[in-house]
């Protein structure tokens, strides 16, 4: 279909309109929020779904199927008389014209809640780029567990035994909850599942390293949960690197600071990521590659024009660096626009974002998980991992996928086993686009 | 990866080694009846999952999750020392010198089983293959599901009233279960989900057509059950048309055969089938697309060359034109060539196959469908649509995927809901590939 067959025009109404760029755990939020309190909701987003990220290591893990941490977009607003949602890429904010400009057309705004999220940072590293797996969408997830059930099947009938071992390795770089999860979940398959499904393949050939740039895990909590992570991962055979950077990757050979190098064809990259802008925006409103925003998430310098979640950087007397990036503070901003935008409409005072931290936590495995509570309270072992599995299924969004996650986890516990091993879509480097701008063009 | 760095090579073993070529319904019972019997088993995929075909459609329309009814064929076999499973296509069989040619080397069998199934059969019309829609595969289902839903999200934005129009509408051709099952499954979508997703459109300039070249539904059923389908999918809404073929589609208007036009951007081919041949063997042992095979499933002018399933044509005075193309056949002759190749091996005389009727049946759609049962009793409307589920239930392999479905289902009568509306992976013409050969070259 041309671009010229299409519109971005939605019909006029009474109500003011409020355009949200992105249906991540703050767009999603704000719009439930706003959608009965008389404003027109126009969400405009690159996919049709909403992704519960932190999830997305046990779809590419062939734990969950990625249906089961995702849902239509549409269908998580309940009121959809003043929701219009659009499957579309914004191209450039005319924040003077108070419009969205995008390749089928200009969209006028009353007011435009940017919250784009965060997007993976190489740090400028281009050949990292170009070959490691990042792991922030759904495509990329299955990217992934399409990647590494591949070179088992290609390290089965590969005649040459280096090659066969740089199949089986993988390199996870950054030790954040993402890598410390993904080093776990791939342990455990290496140690109750790949040997059935491959006898002919020697499995304690396979190395799974984590590579963590500073002294511990889990920067974010507290040294004694880094160190217990550390310890458990360590006896589940994962290769523990810290203080160590990877400078280098060019899809066979990935090579560190320390002068190592280590053989594998599959390199994680879960070691930083940055804010999504959009184009159009002034440079003094930017800062870090977020939206500077005040404590009402209004972004600095320009009007009517807000930024929420990953992609704003509040800078109070407490978070002199912003929030950290992540989905409660994402949601708790969703929310406190919310009730904003109606006072701001109604001529009243707009209240300032307080902070509420809710803790923070990591799955390892098996009964094995940590968790720092805000109260300061942290513990490991079972109980800290059916805190985390209660959490995750509290949050995750729609009651259907809260009882199929339930159901995997239930019965993956039982039977050992993750079922989602299928090679659905191959992946080959090149031929699968991650990031489609515009799916309808 | 290139070729020269992978092989098909396995190591010999002391029993006798069985080639299988398809890890569907024939190939796969084979497999799991024979692995223990002093066998060596080698089966050859272009996947590396067995596909339950009968529900490919509700992964089509959004009701199940490709997962649910797909499973990894490795997983799938018990025992697993005496099975190799290579994800590889077979170019040609040398049966003279009894081994099969790949494009990584060459396997010796000592009996060799085709278990290609079939695919979809255009009749040599080239612009409908080009612009169809099939469903024999979890990718095609996919990519229907993703043509779909993003037609509904382009039919907002468009300005051409008559281009919204065609984006709704959908040909379905062929009036088999296939064909019936997609039909009633589209007509729920539009009537219970669709138009709370998509408030702006008018779904009741949606239409659904149903076409069949014959003067009935269901042809392989009693002519009162195919009255009983006809009569609910015209009350549902399709526009079914009988005694008509299409003669062709250009991607946006499909050309029957009594002249009439159907404007639509989606046309699905469920009009015949053909079986998927194997370059190599004698034109002799080849009719209507189709190996000829004896009562034991041997092909004909061969040498330990059997064919089981959909690909196999055993004429027999009962069935002179071969056994209809069905999974019951399917598992049927896998189970009776397990036995029979023990047979051979210990010198013993092999058992005719003997066909057993199951029946056929097929859903219209909520609370409606229609069973045949082989003692011909038959029956339509709520407990047949009970019947319809128990059979695929007991059907479907694994437990697991037994539970997932069902709950699915569970779910969707109750809320009328089908979860599963993400567009993944966008579909775009030529960009999607359909048929990878050899997913790890």
């Amino acid at each position: 279909m041309s671009k010229n067959e299409l519109t971005i025009h939605v019909p006029k109404s009474d109500c003011p309109r409020v355009v949200i760029i992105g249906g991540g755990f703050a767009g999603l939020r704000l719009a439930q929020r706003i959608v009965r309190k008389n404003f027109q909701v126009v969400m405009l987003d690159q996919h049709n779904y909403h992704t519960f990220q932190p999830l997305l290591y046990q779809v590419a893990t062939a734990g969950l199927e990625p249906d089961s941490i995702a849902g239509p977009l549409r269908q998580h607003i309940s009121e959809r008389k003043n929701f219009l949602f659009r499957l579309m890429k914004v191209d450039r904010i005319d924040h003077e014209k108070k419009h969205v400009v995008t390749s089928v057309g200009e969209l006028e705004y009353d007011y435009l809640v940017i919250a784009t999220g965060s997007k993976t940072n190489y740090f400028g590293n281009n050949a990292i780029e170009e070959n490691a797996f990042p792991l922030k969408k759904i495509p990329q997830a299955l990217n992934l567990r399409s990647q590494i059930l591949q070179n088992f099947e290609k390290a089965v009938m590969t005649k040459d035994l280096e090659e066969r071992e740089r199949l089986l390795n993988v390199v996870i770089v950054g030790g954040g909850p993402t890598g410390v999860e993904l080093a776990g979940a791939l342990a455990e398959l290496r140690g109750y599942i790949l040997p059935k499904d491959y006898p002919e393949l020697n499995f304690r050939r396979m190395k799974i390293s984590l590579i963590e740039g500073t002294k511990r895990l889990l920067g974010a909590m507290h040294e004694r949960l880094s160190a217990r992570a550390e310890k458990d991962l360590r006896k589940m055979g994962v290769n523990v690197v810290l203080n160590t950077f990877v400078n280098g990757f060019d899809g066979k050979e990935a090579v560190l600071s320390n002068g190592m190098k280590l053989e594998t064809r599959t390199l994680i990259w879960a070691a930083g990521v940055m804010g999504n802008l959009v184009e159009g925006l002034p440079e003094e409103s930017i800062a870090h590659s977020r939206y500077l925003v005040d404590e009402f998430n209004e972004v600095k310098h320009v009007k009517d024009v807000f930024a929420i979640g990953d992609v704003a950087l509040m800078v109070t007397g407490d978070m002199p660096k912003g929030h950290p990036m992540m989905a409660p503070i994402a949601i708790q901003q969703g929310e406190q626009l919310a009730k904003n935008l109606v006072c701001r409409e109604a001529g009243k005072p707009m209240k300032p974002y307080e902070y509420w931290d809710k803790g923070s936590m990591a799955t390892i495995g098996r009964n094995k998980a940590v968790v720092q509570m805000p109260s300061g309270l942290r513990f490991g072992g079972v109980f800290a991992w059916f805190v985390w599995m209660f959490v995750h299924l509290l949050y995750i969004i729609g009651f259907k996928n809260k009882f199929v996650v339930f159901a995997n986890w239930f019965w993956n516990y039982l039977t050992y086993d993750r079922g989602n091993r299928l090679i659905i879509r191959r992946y080959k480097k090149d031929e699968n686009v991650q990031d489609i701008d515009n799916p309808l063009l």
